[in-house]
Formats: C-alpha cells, structure tokens, sequence
C-alpha cells in the first residue's frame, strides 16, 4: 500500500456505498428541526463510534449570543449539544496535518407539506438515483460522503486511523452558526477545515453577508366594516419595498466573487403573520426577513444599513413616521468570507478532484452562508465547502443525487491522505 | 300601576344598574372565544334563571352547513349549544304578542394583547364610566341592558312576568351565525325580535352582505439565496390589489341604505400567513378576507362575484395562471337583510326612545351583519337592533359605556310592555 491507493479506494467507495447510502437513511428519518437535532446526531454518533472516533458533546453557553458573530438564539440551548468525534494522532508532533470536517445536523422547515411528492422525513427514492428528504441534500448526505470515504480508506490505507481527524456535528447551522461557533470556542480545530455543504462537487470558497431581521408594524385595529381602521399588512408594505430598493441598489454595485461571477444580494420575506379573525383589521403584522450583505462589510455596518433604511422608510410615511416599526435582530448575523484559490489546501481538493474526474472541478462561492465564516474570520484557517449534488435546497422535494456521494467520497480518498499526510 | 309605568320604571332602572353592571362584569370575565362560549353562557343562564326564565339547550346539528344561508363552520359543534330562556305565557291566545330578545355571547380574539391598556378578560373601568373588555360592548353590555329593563319592570309591572319573553344567547354570530340558525331551526321564534347590538341606542334596520374567504396562494420555495424561488406572497398581491378594486366599484354604485347614507363595503384581509423560515422562500400563502357585499345580492351572485373576479386576476398573472389560487369559503356566508322603518315594530322602539329621550332616535344600518338576518330573510319577522354605546368594537381595549345601558334599558322599559301588551 503505498501513496497512491486511489483505483483500489475507487473500488472501496463502490463497495462501501450501499452502507453509506442506508447510514445516510437513517440521518433523513431524524426531523432535525431546530430544537429537534438529537435524533440525527445519535446515529451520526453511532456511525463515527463504529469507524472508531472517541466522541464528545460540546455544550452551548447561553452567554455566547455576547459573542460579537453569534447569531442570536431563539430556542433555548439547554439539553442540546454540539458531537464532536476525533479520530488518530493529534499530538503536535508535525507527522500529520489534521482535518477537520464540519457539517450540521439540523434542517430547515418542510413549508407546506402537501408540496411535497413524499413524506419529508421518509426518505424516498427516485427512479434516477435521488433520495428525497429534507436534509437529504442540506447537508446530510455530505456525512454519507465523508463516511463513505474513510470507510474506504479504512481498508485501502489502514494507517488512516492514526490520522488526526475531527468530526462536528452542528447544530443551528440555519440559523444562528451558535453550534460550530460553541465548538470553536471549545477548541476543536484543525490544520485545515472542510465543510461537505452540497456544492455539486464544486469548490466553494466564499460566502455573503446575511442578516435575519424581524419588523413588527403596527395597524390600529378596528371592526372590518368600520372606515377608520389601519391594516398592520398595509403599514408593512412600505417596509419592504424600501428594503427591495435598498437590495437593488447593493447589488448594482455588488462585489466581486471570483473570476467570473459577482455575489448576488437578495432579501427574503420567509414569514409573515398578521390578524386572526376575518373581520377584525389586524392591529400588528410581523415579518422575518433575511437581507444578504456584501461580503466585505462588517456585521455593524450591515445592521446600521438596515436599521437606517427602515427609519428613512418609516419617516417618509404618514402612518409609519407616528408609529415606528420595532427592527429587532433574530438568527443569523453572518458576515461574509472568502478564502484564496491559491491556498494549498484548496490547490489539494482540486487536484484531487481532477485526479478523480479529469477535469478541474468549478471554483464558486455561495450567495448565502456557511459556518465556514467562523474557521476563516476568527480563524484565518484554511477552510472549503466540497460536497454531493443537492436539488430543491430547503425547497418541497429536496433530493440529492446519490452517484454525487460516491463522486464526492472518491475525490476524498485523495484529498484527505494528500493533505494530512 | 297602570300603562305608563314610566317614572317609576326610570327610578327602578337606576336601582338595579349596580347589579346589571355586575352581571356585564361576570360576562366579561368569560373569555367567550370561538369554541369556548360556555362559561359566559352558564353566567346567563344564572341570570335568566333568577328572573324566572326556564332553560333550554339547544344542540347544533353539524349538517346545519347545509342550510342555504349557514355559515361555514371551521369548530366542532360538539358539546357547544344554544341557550334559549322562555318565560310568560306563551298560549295563542292572542291576549298579549311576544318578543324574542337575541343576543350573542361569543367575542372576537382580542388582537395583539399588548396593545391593550389593561387585561382583555379582567374588566378594568376608566374615571369617564367606560368598562373594558373584550365583549364588553360587542355586546354583552346588551344583555344587561335586557335584563336591567327585566328587573325594572318586574318592579313596576308585576305582570310583566307574564309576558311572553324569550332570551336566545347565541354562538358564532361573529363567524356563522350558525347558532341563531339552529335556535330557529328549533322554532324560537316570536311576533318580534330584539337584537341588543351596540348601537349607541340608534335603531339599526339593516346589515350588508358579509362574506368570508380563504385564498390560498402557491409560490415556488427556494433557499433565499437561489434566484428562482416565487414567494407566494408576491402571488397574493394582485389578488388582494384585485379584490380591493373590486370593492371600490362595488361602493361606487352602492345601495341606498336609508334616507341619508349608503351602504359601504370594506375589503379586509384579516388575517395572513407565509412561510415560517427566515432563508426559505415561502411556498405558500393563506389569507382570510371578509368582504361586504350590497344587501339586494344574493349568496350565490356574492360567491361567484368573489370567485369570477379571483379567476380573472389569476388569469391575467403570468405566474397565478398557472398555478390558480385556491378558494375556499370559511365562516361567514351572510345575506343583506332590511326592515322597514314603517313597521309597527320599529315605530314602538322610536317611540319609546323619544319618550325616554326626548328626541327621535337616529335611524341606521350596519355596514356588517348580525343575526338580524335569519329572522328578517327567513321568517320577515320584525327585527331590529337597538343597545348600548360601545366603543373599539373588535379593537383593543373594547369599552362600552356604562351609562348608556341604563338609558338603553329605560328605552325597553317603555318600548316592551308597549309591543306586548
């Protein structure tokens, strides 16, 4: 066995599939909703107990929401823990580079499950070759990959073992980064950071700016069939088109996010509520929205923005200027990230992809966040985003196409000896 | 004691206020929402009980909702009933005409609580003589404004006691008006109806057509950072937009409602919800509408006004074309309905007012619906609606002066032995 184990890894990845395909299986039973995330982490614990990691539980302070890049909590931490499970040699000895694999456990909502083909925690399989399941792409099927990988290490390089590897299993990844961020503080780092986020076995070295505001706009509530009634949904309106200009305008002058592409800002109403009875005018309407920021602003200047933006909105409107909306700040406070393409870290996954497919894999970076944000800020640590082909990303029918598992593992059962060893 | 008992009425009004202010307060106390009207109706039916009224409970038949003009019931009607007193002698013999007292003991939600100056449930006083309350006004006020009169009179008119009196304390006449339904279904009926709505002792002879509609829009749910996600709430704009034009044509040509207004119908989106993630797209919108209609349209020319005018807008929608909003019906499903001003019935309530008032009372209509409906539009029994002076009715801090159910309840103590004997 030498340093080239990669036609006989190949051939471990295939035999090693059909396990890796039913271990990612039982992470999608999980419904790893935020509060809920236990149930995945156990059978990811199971699964990294069995390929020989010791683990541990990471709790969550409550007090790291006063750390100035936590998000902020909205369920409380108590009972729910960050797995972290380390594998080999982490003696500073300089035989190794460790690697440490980052992904979280929690999903996002289903939305409206009727828009679902299947139920959205019993994965279901498609003619093609796709598991649906929430999850299933963001960013379960990424554990599959690496597990599937280090299965096939396991037998093609059985010193594999001694390597210094680390695995997290986050949590609130969607939402406030607060797990990867606990885990950091508790010191669980490495030489190099690879998050198996579903980039399509693409390299993804960048990330926006994203900020989760909340806006609660007053109405005055009256009898439906009374004249003098203010609708709360009316006095939002202003709210977000302001915000859809301020949007435009950002991405008029957006940043560069690569050779060939520039980051793209959008802004989200994801949940509106207002009212509860038909014929009563709502007294309050309440909105969560998610703005993307350029990558190069820091987190005051993205809350300034925004709050600055929502006071011009709010005193230009005859309604709004004598009852101002309350802007409070609920979940992710992301700033952006990037890392260099002449890193080599980067320069090993992309030879190890070209290896493994022929062809140099895609340089990209996403219009949204990772907890990869925490490794390259707070860290400076070398820090990518590889991972499986995911469709319907927190949409109904989220699938991952499961060749791009064993596609992924295969560039793995290179790039992981080439970089620790 | 002889047919004008009206001074000594008066004095006895005064007397028994404070126990009607108490009764109204331990009917405030009930929090009487949709489905949990019971508790106010057991404070009734003491009340009737000790003025010498027998009890009945009236079950509602859930095939109600196949009657033509039945509300569309979104609660079980399991275990929830209609209560009905009966006192007097109702014998046909034609020595006295009866009269039914209709009254509703279900209350609208109490909105955003905050926004209340004191606890919706916890009846509060103001110095000016106001109680608040959720119900309060709309219209537990009037029922003790009813029995006020009823101690009254029992005072000054022994034989009142006699009269043929019926009390119905309705459910869902904010949302149904299925449980008045069921009481005539039930044949309590009489030669005239009282409905003690707040009025602020006007005389009210009309309501409009109110219909309830659900509409529920689909978008195409996304990551929020992808960029062909469709938020369903861009698909209810043009319908809400399209509706409210609607409406502004309806009011343009709008019935006569009287000598010296028009009926008005008011579009209201009274309650929305999208999506429940920050960073997702949501797929899906509901919104409930209460939407007036002129008072000569009949239910089904106001169904498929709502629904032709939806299909248009959807039609023309490049994104609602192809993925047609739903429809639905929901709660209420209201004829307009009038009374004339000539009626014996109505002259006897004018006339009492102006002897208790010294001045005509104001003539009006609702530009809503109450339960005047079944007994105008199934029955044409002479009906109208005449009660306290309420204040924020559906809105925070509801309130009803406390004053005005005292000069209500000397109104009715002219205007009921007046009818009857």
């Amino acid at each position: 066995m030498g340093r080239t184990p990669e036609p006989s890894a190949d051939r471990q990845v295939e035999t090693h599939a059909p396990a890796a395909f039913a271990f990612l299986d039982r992470l999608v039973q999980q419904a790893s909703l935020l509060g809920a995330e236990h149930g995945a982490q156990a059978v990811l614990a199971d699964e990294l107990n069995r390929l020989g990691f010791d683990l541990e539980w990471i709790s969550i302070d409550p007090g790291i929401c006063n750390e100035p890049d936590a998000g902020v909590p909205t369920v409380s931490y108590e009972g729910r823990r960050v797995l972290v499970g380390r594998r080999g040699d982490w003696s500073s000895t300089g035989r190794y580079r460790s690697l440490l694999i980052n992904g979280h456990l929690d999903v996002v909502p289903v939305g409206s499950s009727e828009q679902w083909s299947a139920e959205p925690f019993r994965p279901t399989y498609t003619p093609d070759g796709r598991l649906i399941g929430r999850g299933a792409g963001d960013m379960k099927a990424g554990f599959a990959m690496v597990t599937l990988a280090l299965d096939a290490l396991g037998v093609t390089c059985p010193q594999s073992h001694e390597w210094p590897l680390c695995v997290v299993g986050a949590i609130e990844e969607e939402c406030t980064g607060n797990g990867t961020l606990a885990s950091i503080r508790a010191q669980v780092i490495a030489d190099g950071v690879l998050l198996p986020e579903p980039t399509a076995l693409a390299i993804s070295l960048s990330g926006i700016g994203v900020l989760w505001i909340d806006v609660v706009a007053k109405g005055s509530s009256r009898h439906a069939g009374e004249s003098d009634g203010v609708n709360a949904l009316d006095a939002l309106g202003p709210i977000i088109r302001g915000l859809e200009r301020l949007s435009a305008e950002l991405n008029r002058d957006a940043q560069p996010a690569g050779a060939d592409r520039r980051e793209t800002y959008r802004v989200n109403v994801g949940l509106l509520r207002a009212g509860d009875w038909h014929s009563n005018v709502p007294g309050e309407a309440r909105m969560g929205i998610r703005f993307g920021f350029p990558s190069n602003w820091t987190l005051e200047e993205s809350e300034n923005c925004i709050r600055e933006q929502i006071s011009a909105i709010a005193a230009a409107d005859a309604w709004l200027c004598r009852h101002p909306p309350v802007v409070s700040l609920a979940g992710l406070r992301a700033t952006g990230y990037t890392m260099s393409e002449q890193d080599e870290f980067v320069g090993t996954f992309a030879q190890a992809h070209r290896e493994t497919h022929g062809a140099s894999p895609v340089m990209t970076g996403f219009d949204s966040t990772t907890d990869a944000r925490f490794y390259r800020n707070r860290l400076d640590l070398p820090t990518l985003c590889y991972g499986p082909t995911a469709h319907g990303i927190h949409a109904p029918d989220e699938a991952v196409e499961l060749r791009s598992i064993v596609d992924g593992a295969r560039t793995l059962t290179r790039a992981i000896p080439a970089w620790i060893q």
